[in-house]
């Protein structure tokens, strides 16, 4: 195991989606570790851990991709809550999935915009 | 004709795109007029012209988009061009292509970067 | 705001989709107002209440549409009530799901006879 | 062989797509001829050739499910032209197609406009 | 009816999923039983009784479209049970899935290996 | 740089590719050369190096990931040619192909079919 990328995973990951990162991980451990082991290394330890984009950029184009993919809420979800984590408004997450809609069509801006509501409503539920 | 929206939708699409954009709305008219019109209204005047995203901002949402689709080339190199159009650099346009290798797979983010490559290398021996 | 335009559009959604359109606009109207000013705009101002093909036959190409992205089910449910409001028969839309497996393949069009199945059983339920 | 289903698909096909569609089959013949068969009985034989929709609206709803794909540009020019073989004007292929921008994106709507740009350009100068 | 193709696709069926296939063939019945016979004719009669690739081989490929589909989570559960039937260990489409991180974006696996959780789960409990 | 995966991928990108493997990866390293590593890493040095599934298998899973997605016609085009470098004959490649008009749509399958043919062609051609 490559231990560099794998702390260096762990920390984008925990920067990102805080604790509830860690449980989709050992959801996943339970019937495939080594792939729960390659998403904190390559996607998180080699992607998410770079210079060249702001973390509240990144963030932005997985919300842009998610969005699009329109198959993904519970991802989708997940880097609502890691792009406010990581400095967005609630205001810029809407804009980038009002966006959507000319690139994904209506019906994923509108699914997108249903799952940052239930996000925004659980976190103002919080506090 | 909402002239409001028009008049500015046409200067989105122009900071954005440039003069090639006027020549894509051309190719349109030609057989679909009415459509040329609802992109300049609706994705330009009504999204593009928005605050609360920077125009980096958008772009990138836009490009993480369209590298997403897989399936939509022109509008790809339109929308890189306009990336470095409204301040992102070259190696911000590569980054957020290779982000995507994540959310849509490797073969969408290779076939994204070789479209980047040529709007580089033509941006390149233009100078 | 363009009040032909929104005033348009509501009477298309309203003939479409009766007052559940209404309610999702207002779903909507919490957290992106404006995204739901523009869905009444765009789509049913601008494209639905277009005269060149008749309610019926837009309602056969939207919920082609749907079922080939096969990832939004509430829209599907929408648009084959939507069907069924503007004049098509339940044997109309199952026509139009079946010839959807040749494009999208099986299982798009096996989930969306079974949301159609939903709709056909909660107007039977209601009479 | 079924030759009920086989002969009834090749009217089909030849109703919709002309001397055209029997140059696809050939091509295919030559590396899958199994396959070209299935081609002809279940797209062609089993759907196109019921009832239950007119011949125009099912390639409204073929053309709405190709525009929404958006990476079979062929296909998409052969049901084109098959639309207005059985029915359809150009100005009907062009609604249906500015529809799609509301479920798959403006992109994929341009892409496919200009798809029919080329069909009604090519019939035309045939004439 | 081609009481051939039926009845070898009804064995294929069988071979497959065991007595769940039937239950949604009747599901559908009820709403599209033409529908119903063409799956049992062309999917299972037709494909899945070639031969050219053992009944694993085909599973394998399935498990990948569905995993890259990545909207028909009813489907996948259904053939990775499939899989397993056929001789596929559940090592094996684990092994698939992750594959698919690659051609499809690391969502659409960590989905798929929940799903294939549920069905593993279910199996150790009837054990 | 994790000289173990690497070393590992570049043997698995050569077993499988050639080298027309090395070519991508040089056209990619001019623009983007931390995601040739990547992807000799990661699909090649992570994934396709694994035991647990035969080559054949891990190239029939990947086939069919490609006809599904629909628009990586360089991808396809080498994956078959890797499937054939690995044991598959021209016959399971086509049965792959053919299986997938069940889950992509046939349009997916026509055209991945008509890439095959391209590729036995060309190996004809050089014997």
């Amino acid at each position: 195991m490559d231990s560099t990328r794998y702390t260096r995973g762990q920390e984008a990951l925990s920067r990102i989606h805080g604790h509830i990162g860690q449980g989709v991980m050992d959801a996943l451990g339970d019937i495939a570790p080594d792939f729960a082991q390659f998403i904190i290394e390559f996607p998180y330890g080699d992607i998410y851990s770079r210079e060249g984009l702001s973390p509240k950029e990144r963030q932005i184009a997985t919300i842009a991709a998610l969005v699009t993919l329109g198959n993904a809420p519970t991802e989708l979800k997940a880097h609502i809550q890691g792009a406010l984590n990581v400095g967005c408004s609630q205001a810029e997450v809407v804009e980038v999935i009002m966006q959507m809609a000319v690139y994904a069509g209506f019906p994923a801006a509108v699914n997108a915009l249903l799952v940052a509501k239930d996000v925004f409503t659980e976190l103002n539920a919080q506090t």
